[in-house]
């Protein structure tokens, strides 16, 4: 099949060279010549430029720019691409991608491979990226079944596994999973940083593993936790404040001194945590 | 030296086979015949009983009990010791248990040798458990220094780093880097908890790194969960208003789509974290 790539970074990047792999013919598209001439290289893509002619064979689309570049990227290539050809993306956020790029492209239905790495660039770029990873795909009532049956060959062609969901369920999902966690790990280190310099010294000097975990994700990408919130605002504030209203009860028990309740808490998540854990 | 380990449990132990690997003689009080065997048998202690007898001609000896056993256990073991006796603990909260064991032995002085793992008892116990670990003592103002110089010395022999401080600051500072990521992470699968079934089980579907570090503490040992939140139950609370402090302010400039102040925020974290890792 001939596939387009457009947006040659970490994910982009690792598309095209597991499809590739796979026998595909891949053409990359990135605004900057330096990344195609390294795809070039590589041997990452069979053809690469800055310009989208070469998308005109495509039979599938997929942008891998960030989520604010997918509408204005896929208007742009909207002149050079055939009738039939598949529109998807690999925005971390499908309602309102979905939504927008629906009325773009007849035949765009989001998708989100959830794999990555703290690196990003085309440099970043490896084989296998997706292996075990979760590839959703948010079709909406009007997309065809062989569209979509299309996109699942790719997600397991990447030794992903494919799920199918609608955009919004993706979205509250992810916002528990990974966007709310953020949120929560960020007030943990701004919380700490208010302490006043000596004892927060100490703090310093004596946090372990169970800081460094709890504190991971919201010390993390700052632009990324930005574009998290802003176009998942709604489930994420749905989450948000449902986690204030858990919290709030964890401090009642505590200033009651409801050991009991403290306890059952503690281990209904005991047990409810490992079915969150996909090894 | 001769030192007396009450409790041979995995810090016990542990304790026990790097002191005496150091040359000292170790002599191992259990409440349990067969963790006294075991310790013999593994040469954990030169000499283990379930009676306190063999404590006569200590210099030194360390409380390794679960918190609320440490006072009863010093009330039984003073009939047994020398008045010069040096007694020390490895709870992990200390205002607590240096205000009442104070009262009991002139010469306590509070102890937290900041290392662990998730296993437990006599056949956890491991050599080396403690090197590169915090190892906090909190003296009082009546304290001698000769007393607090030879705890020191004994947390230099097991490779930890030893740390002088009051036992209230240390306390404060636990709070921030070790019991309140307890109930933030806790909060975090009680609040994901609350979803529909449907929506559930996809966002356990899609959970993978990021949701599995940040509830990694809040799905872990309920009973030292609840231990946390009883003896440092007025700094933890402390703590916990200031985290909601922060946690609201995220929520409000979400609610505000206020991205700068967002972006700011998680800026300042990612910049400030790494300041707690020690590796």
């Amino acid at each position: 099949m001939k596939i387009g790539i457009v947006g040659l970074g970490l994910i982009g990047g690792s598309l095209a060279i597991d499809l590739r792999s796979q026998g595909h013919q891949i053409y990359g598209i990135s605004r900057d010549l330096e990344t195609c001439q390294i795809a070039l290289k590589r041997e990452i893509a069979d053809d690469a430029s800055t310009e989208c002619e070469i998308l005109s064979a495509t039979e599938i689309v997929i942008i891998c720019t960030p989520i604010k570049a997918i509408a204005p990227t896929i208007k742009q290539i909207i002149p050079h691409i055939n009738p039939e050809t598949i529109i998807t993306d690999v925005g971390s956020v499908k309602q309102p991608i979905v939504e927008e790029c629906s009325q773009l492209w007849q035949h765009f239905i989001g998708g989100h491979p959830m794999a990555g790495t703290t690196a990003s660039g085309i440099d970043a770029a490896v084989a296998n990226l997706f292996t075990g990873a979760a590839y959703v795909i948010t079709p909406t009532a009007t997309s065809k079944p062989e569209n979509v049956a299309k996109l699942k060959a790719i997600a397991l062609e990447l030794n992903a596994i494919p799920h199918v969901c609608d955009a919004q369920i993706h979205d509250r999902a992810v916002s528990w999973i990974s966007h709310l966690p953020v949120m929560v790990s960020a007030s943990l280190i701004k919380a700490c940083l208010q302490e006043e310099p000596d004892t927060l010294e100490l703090a310093q000097i004596l946090a372990s593993s169970g800081f460094r975990d709890t504190s991971r994700v919201g010390g993390g990408n700052c632009e990324l936790g930005v574009m998290m919130a802003k176009y998942n605002r709604e489930e994420l504030l749905r989450s948000l404040l449902q986690y204030r209203q858990n919290l709030d009860e964890i401090v009642d028990f505590i200033q009651q001194e409801d050991w009991h309740s403290l306890e059952q808490t503690l281990q209904t998540n005991a047990k409810a945590r490992p079915k969150f854990l996909n090894t």
